[in-house]
């Protein structure tokens, strides 16, 4: 089974592609919709919708997560948040593809264990859950990613290592393995 | 030309269709979709899409226009109005329609004169501009036509009144002609 995870932005819209297969995921694609500001937002809506469509046409996942939102302070950038989210929604419910929400607390104690921890702690998870060893991800498709890799755990219910990885299980378990990586406060 | 105008809501988004035929406004049609607010909002966004485009494809507008936002105090309908946006917004771009902003304030001087005014002088107007005596139009509908009738006095420029009707230019004029109806402070 494919999940494109989507992180909707009115800059940047991350997308990831991941397979469930055998109990492990392992990595389809990402990439980012890069978005111009001096744009209009008409047009930077259609990008978003073009290039998730083009993605589920491509890559034909059966799920579709997102996240549910984020909260910002400034009302004018939740209503266009909004807009760029409704978009990638209708991407995929006029794919026929099942959408489904996470909060982004959801998302990172799902990935990493700490429904609080750092867009980098969450890009270092996504890296081993999927094994990439030296691809960079930038960061909003390593949320994107995140987001799919959630839903994935959902859907799975328990998370099931692939065989030849060294796949930890949360952000604690790597801590546990790692503590020379724990820096203490000065 | 034709113009569908679009009131965005997760309650209830109102739809109205004109056409501007040698200077005046006629209507062609107004609906609601009416959607339940115990359904999943990607239930509900996706009604909004397909009753967009449904109306798009029936009427052929050439035009589509919008409110720019109604910012909300609650963050939460915020984002949730901003799906909506997008959604009628790229029903519009996939129809290869251009779209047009307008804000709420822009809306209501255009159509009465008087961008402060209430709902029911701007359901008036929009009855006197479309020449419709009898039919009641709801309240969401009345606004999703005062917002077409603003994009077609935009792109007319100067709005010139069908032949065969008493139109009124803006809320200041009517009432100007029509004393008795202002109701005095108490």
């Amino acid at each position: 089974m494919r999940i494109i995870g989507i992180d909707p932005g009115t800059s940047v819209t991350g997308i990831g592609v991941i397979e469930i297969l055998n109990g492990s995921v392992k990595l389809i694609h990402f990439g980012n919709v890069t978005l111009n500001s001096k744009d209009h937002m008409t047009v930077r809506l259609k990008k978003i919708y073009d290039q998730c469509l083009e993605c589920i046409n491509k890559y034909k996942p059966q799920e579709l997560a997102i996240e549910t939102a984020f909260y910002s302070k400034n009302i004018q950038s939740t209503l266009k948040l909004g807009q760029a989210r409704g978009v990638a929604i209708i991407a995929g419910l006029n794919s026929e593809i099942r959408v489904s929400e996470y909060s982004p607390r959801e998302v990172k104690k799902s990935v990493t264990g700490n429904g609080a921890s750092s867009k980098d702690q969450v890009m270092y998870m996504v890296s081993s859950i999927l094994n990439l060893k030296k691809q960079k991800i930038p960061v909003d498709s390593s949320d994107a990613l995140a987001i799919a890799i959630c839903h994935s755990f959902n859907l799975q219910s328990v998370m099931v290592p692939s065989s030849n990885s060294s796949v930890k299980k949360s952000w604690k378990s790597f801590l546990e393995k790692n503590p020379e990586r724990i820096l203490t406060k000065i």
